[in-house]
């Protein structure tokens, strides 16, 4: 699972970790303007993570200012947690202007294959070519079409497991997958990557991976190369994760130390604890 | 307002502290899948108390997917606080497909009885038998039919006064109803406990309420008891408030240790604190 | 700027800073039920804010409802943020029934001036006669029909360069309104306050800005001069900015620390920190 492909893809750094703090540090000088259509749960998180990692996050809902905002921020998230039907209207607009914008969007398909409004409407979208996907095994098991254990938000299966759906998924959309997890990975299909930092207090506080969705989109916006942005976007969580843990041992205190990480971190902090491969 | 009722009621137990001791126990074994359609200022802390009592919140909103999801999660809560057409539609379908699935759905009022929609709407879907029924004192007169000096979601009027309309809905719904205050109550017609712990900072975070309404959702999956799931409500959520009281003075970190000690409470410290009869 | 005309205006208190004490204390006092139709990212951190100041937050979103709320209410903020077609109808309805209430009503239009359908609302509603009006920089000269530079929640202008579209709003709707930014500006036309408080961390917490106009609308309630409202608003989050910044150096705790110190803040911090003129 960590040996990287070196021959076709256009990064074959010999240095993984280098791309990852090169990317954070590009975000911080860009500052990406991220437009989030994301789930009604986690809109105060997701704002919160942005900006404390050093993006700008916007949450524009409505249909024709959400189609006129891919003029103006430079990704976009689409999460379907909280799906209706108005929010698929305006999702159905957006994609496409950003799409022809030449600008990145993210899918993170949050209980697909679980449920079937969800379903059907990620598999309709994924025509657009997303830049990148991030999902739990689950859910990129259940994107791909295959029999997945999902319940609610929560992956039934592991990480490893989905990593054939994500091959699969790559060569069909041309996206990036990142299937996250105890250990996270990332492929083009070509190549993988993997990170194997975090805690599992960051699945005791609502929204860490939906707010991973938007971070990667962020770093789609900064990162010509999407495995890139993939990897960064699980690094940097992870890892601040990791730290935040040592430092709080319940969730409450956890949340806040995350966001706190989250705007600490640098390329100092990910180089000494970065477990990439 | 503390006799216990020990004639027909299938719970005689002589300790009612050991069968919340029990339940929060039983819900940490089986972390009930628990559908919250609840009101938009408060999903974050709700899925946050679900998470770090040890049960598992999921937010689905689509009329259709809600519908569905009664064949996976345990358990269903509404909440009327930010209703709109959209939702009542979502929750129409949602109840009654819980209710086939001999699944509990629990009821929590916000405001009733000082808005219109919702209160007939309230009327409207306790047809379909609420296992529980959470409110402050206000909305529990209110949603009986009674006049209340409810303001907003402020009661006027105190959990003792609520008892009396408490009875009344419960021979008419077959609900079980926790009433929530300085002191909480809870009923199920016959027999009536109390729980005496709790703190004034409760009231001054948005959502401990709501969240508590969702919590009894996940205490109903796992207590074929109801009123036991209404007084495990209760004093898991009034015994974690005073001790996090104790350690944070203001409302931005109490709201930080609330759910630290959500997640740290367990048998001995309820033992110790909880003050029910 | 700092020039406070002391001719044909209601208010030649000589001293501001005690105009806010005052305003505080009344707010404290008679707790103003404020209703806030605001953006679906900063529920929690609003009701969170009003409640550790001390005011009541409920957030009513049906059409019918948030009609009938304007007779229970004392104060309603409309917040453009995460506009759609239903809140848009909905807030189409509530903002007349204050006015015919003669309860005051206050603006925030956030990313007015750079996307289109919200632009058009806000020129719209503004014929109602907002109480107050709060935005920064290029969401005053947005709503003015000037050319600003905002990008998405973030101001391109400084408040400075504001005040000349204040001044212009100020006499075409009859609102006082404040412009925040590393300096707030307040003014109504004749006199023009600022407070030079506050810390760039606040810029990196989703909804401080957004919470500031529920706290200006909590204030209006309690204040008969708008333009001490205003600078009530201003100054107490500010100063309890400030403080919260030299407790904690990151975004997560800063968030927690400024919610304690807007419940700690009174008369004698006022005095002592605020920098008004």
């Amino acid at each position: 699972m960590t040996t990287a492909n070196t021959g076709a893809a256009s990064n074959n750094s010999p240095s993984p970790i280098e791309d990852v703090v090169l990317a954070l540090e590009r975000l911080r000088a860009r500052c990406p303007l991220t437009h989030c259509m994301t789930n009604e749960v986690v809109k105060d998180i997701t704002a919160n993570v942005l900006l404390a990692v050093g993006a700008s996050p916007a949450m524009v809902e409505h249909a024709e200012e959400a189609q006129e905002f891919a003029t103006m921020a430079d990704a976009l998230l689409v999460n379907l947690g909280t799906l209706d039907d108005v929010q698929m209207e305006a999702m159905r607009r957006a994609i496409p202007a950003y799409q022809r914008a030449g600008k990145p969007w993210v899918l993170d398909p949050v209980a697909v294959g679980a449920l079937g409004v969800r379903t059907r409407f990620a598999r309709e979208i994924i025509a657009h070519r997303p830049a990148l996907i991030r999902g739990n095994a689950s859910e990129i098991i259940g994107l791909c079409g295959r029999a997945s254990r999902g319940r609610g938000a929560d992956s039934g299966d592991s990480a490893e497991e989905a990593l054939d759906a994500a091959g699969e998924l790559t060569a069909r959309t041309g996206a990036v997958v990142l299937v996250t997890g105890a250990v996270d990975y990332a492929t083009d299909g070509a190549r993988v990557r993997s990170c194997a930092n975090g805690h599992a207090l960051m699945t005791r506080v609502t929204g860490v991976g939906c707010a991973q969705g938007a971070l990667a989109a962020a770093f789609a916006a900064v990162c010509e190369d999407r495995l890139e942005a993939a990897l960064a976007t699980a690094a940097v969580m992870a890892v601040a994760g990791e730290i935040a843990a040592a430092r709080a041992a319940h969730p409450g205190s956890f949340r806040v130390a995350l966001l706190d990480e989250l705007s600490r971190i640098d390329g100092e902090i990910l180089r000494q604890r970065a477990r990439i491969a």
